[in-house]
């Protein structure tokens, strides 16, 4: 299993584009991801009760078990646009699937942006007739974002039962980015052959140790969706459950998860470094995740990260309110491979050191317990100015 | 029952005092609150499971029901201090006692300020034997602020069976304020004669609707506590549930209790206006709770109306994350009295009037349901440069 370079149209028979239809100023805003041939399908979705119009007509979608592409806008997140929105959002799918004279039942919808105003329609249709086979799949990738200043994807290649397999992915992220579903959208495209419903199974358990564990500022988003496509063109045995291969590609899957979750991490509105934080010794894998998750939310962890400040204190004191059990005696931690805090006392640290390390673009936390085996990891970053003026300026 | 002028020290037979001992370069960051006579005792505490010394040590006095004091210092939390710490917050309370030739245990202790450092002893022992009868309680209620800009009390009074009765309060908040737990130190005094049980009772109802319904960061402290000190002095009969009296008392109480919370969140770090939300037509009280304070606690909602943003997409969205029942369809949510989503319907309204509105020092956000009769107040601030760098800066 080896990191590649490529796109999310890397893995065979899938491409990509995007360019700019007019729902943002200058940069493009519109794409779609296809497959030649069906493709199993698996998604997740927000868990805001509030859910977008795209959302809903994907969730539809779903149904069928398979896919053959999703079609993406940024600009605007087709949310609280009620019946209008609804329709709107399944003539994207219609006329995408129009474009390659395929069922329009084949196509996911997914949209970002601002809340509350209906699609402007012309400017979609007109953008989705000039979408091709010979597009490019890096603007796809950009045409995804909004306030993210990166692109973001990860391709991944290893050997399952003699054939080459693939599997690539592409995510937007930035604000809006908390627990439960995925607070962003995430696409991964591979050429595996796997049934739909064991890619289901495998794309909820992963997100749970990936996506739902980054937080950038605890606002769940009425859009997020991570979708899969698997369209088997690798020509693989169709995978199975608890076999040499299955562990390979879950292997493969959730690296390519982990890489885009940390890339929204890192690249969350404002950020200037990447915060991780892992919990040992919790009594379950959840508390340990729920509290390297308090951490890396912590606004007061987020600004002392910012001010490069080692205040292990506001740290610990994440780790007591995260409402797992603990044991503040037996607690200890380290920042930046640096011990500050060692089973229930502070120690003392070389403080020019502790100043050159918290001032990488990656900081990490490790929490020690001793009230289990539980182990989890979370990702966020630091609070900035840069944060608030983005949404304070960012207007409606 | 009226508000009147007045300090923590204005019911009968209290008095207070501050002065600077050291522990913050210029400011008053020591004191204390007495009364004459043997005073019910009443209080609620942080969950955080990591508690500072005076929090442990003060919980073990509450067990005879009463107090005659407490001594307060600012500047250093005396918070993951080992075994040290509890010496320490105990001999506060020794000191203070026999400044005043009473019981140690007559005592509460509370302290705020930075985490894992030593209190220095000498300072806070030649502090207290300063302290002294002849004080001045504005001093004790500026002696208690950490990065708060303005002292907050609240004086109340009014009469019960034909006695006149006052109830005064102080707070400090700041940062690290949020929910189960007053997230910060207020104290309350009266001259109402009550028992300590029905006045422990009074206090955590009210202490649901008010204290833990303010929010600044979502950081819950590991020394926070609100204490009642209710002396008797007033004179009236011992104040029984269900009574008039008692319906009176309570009045006063949450008068008290509200005001101060609502200074704490309008005073939040770095804040530049007071957020309130007010959900009705919830499944229950609870749930009408938990959504307005998801509302003010929202980094999104809060970064928008710092930006003088009509933001609703944001409000509905925190709606929907919430965790409580709710149907989009039936949601409505005015700003600033102006209605701007109505059963689910974006709505028009005058940009230029709602510029105008955003821009004072209180916003009010309303939200109503169709789920049931629940109603539920919350009190938060605005997110600004000004709060990132306050924290970023606060350095260990």
């Amino acid at each position: 299993m080896k990191e590649i370079e490529g796109t999310i149209a890397t893995p065979k028979g899938f491409f990509a584009d995007g360019l700019h239809c007019g729902l943002k100023k200058e940069k493009v805003d519109l794409g779609w991801i296809v497959s030649e041939v069906p493709a199993s399908a698996a998604a997740v979705f927000t868990t805001n009760q509030v859910q977008a119009a795209p959302i809903l007509v994907t969730k539809e979608k779903m149904q069928a078990g398979t896919l053959q592409g999703v079609i993406v806008n940024a600009g605007n997140a087709n949310a609280c646009t009620g019946e209008q929105g609804l329709k709107d959002a399944q003539e994207m799918a219609e006329l995408a699937a129009a474009q390659l004279h395929t069922s329009p039942e084949a196509f996911a919808v997914a949209s970002t942006g601002i809340i509350g105003k209906s699609l402007p329609m012309e400017k979609i249709t007109a953008g989705i007739q000039q979408l091709n086979r010979q597009g490019d799949a890096h603007r796809f990738q950009r045409a995804i974002l909004t306030t993210d200043l990166t692109e973001k994807s990860s391709v991944i290649q290893s050997t399952i039962a003699d054939k080459t397999v693939t599997v690539a992915g592409c995510a937007k992220g930035s604000g809006m980015i908390h627990p439960n579903m995925a607070t962003m959208l995430a696409f991964v495209t591979t050429d595996a052959a796997i049934a739909p419903a064991l890619l289901q199974a495998l794309l909820k358990e992963l997100t749970d140790v990936t996506f739902n564990q980054i937080t950038v500022d605890g606002d769940t988003s009425t859009n997020d969706m991570v979708l899969v496509l698997a369209n088997g063109l690798a020509k693989n045995p169709t995978i199975e459950a608890g076999t040499p291969a299955y562990h390979e590609f879950k292997g493969m899957l959730k690296a390519v998860l982990t890489a885009l979750a940390k890339a929204v991490a890192k690249d969350g509105e404002g950020a200037s470094k990447l915060i991780e934080a892992h919990t040992s010794g919790a009594v379950t894998d959840e508390a340990a995740r729920m509290i390297s998750k308090t951490i890396v939310g912590s606004p007061l962890v987020k600004t002392a990260l910012f001010g490069k400040d080692p205040n292990w204190g506001r740290i610990l004191c994440a780790v007591g309110y995260s409402g797992q059990p603990i044991d503040p005696a037996t607690v200890s931690i380290a920042l930046a491979d640096i011990p500050v805090f060692v089973q229930g006392t502070p120690v003392a640290f070389d403080e020019t050191i502790m100043q050159e390390q918290l001032a990488e673009n990656e900081v990490k936390v490790v929490v020690e317990l001793k009230e289990g085996a539980g182990v989890g990891t979370a990702w966020g970053c630091d609070l900035t100015y840069d944060y608030v003026k983005i949404n304070a300026l960012y207007h409606t």
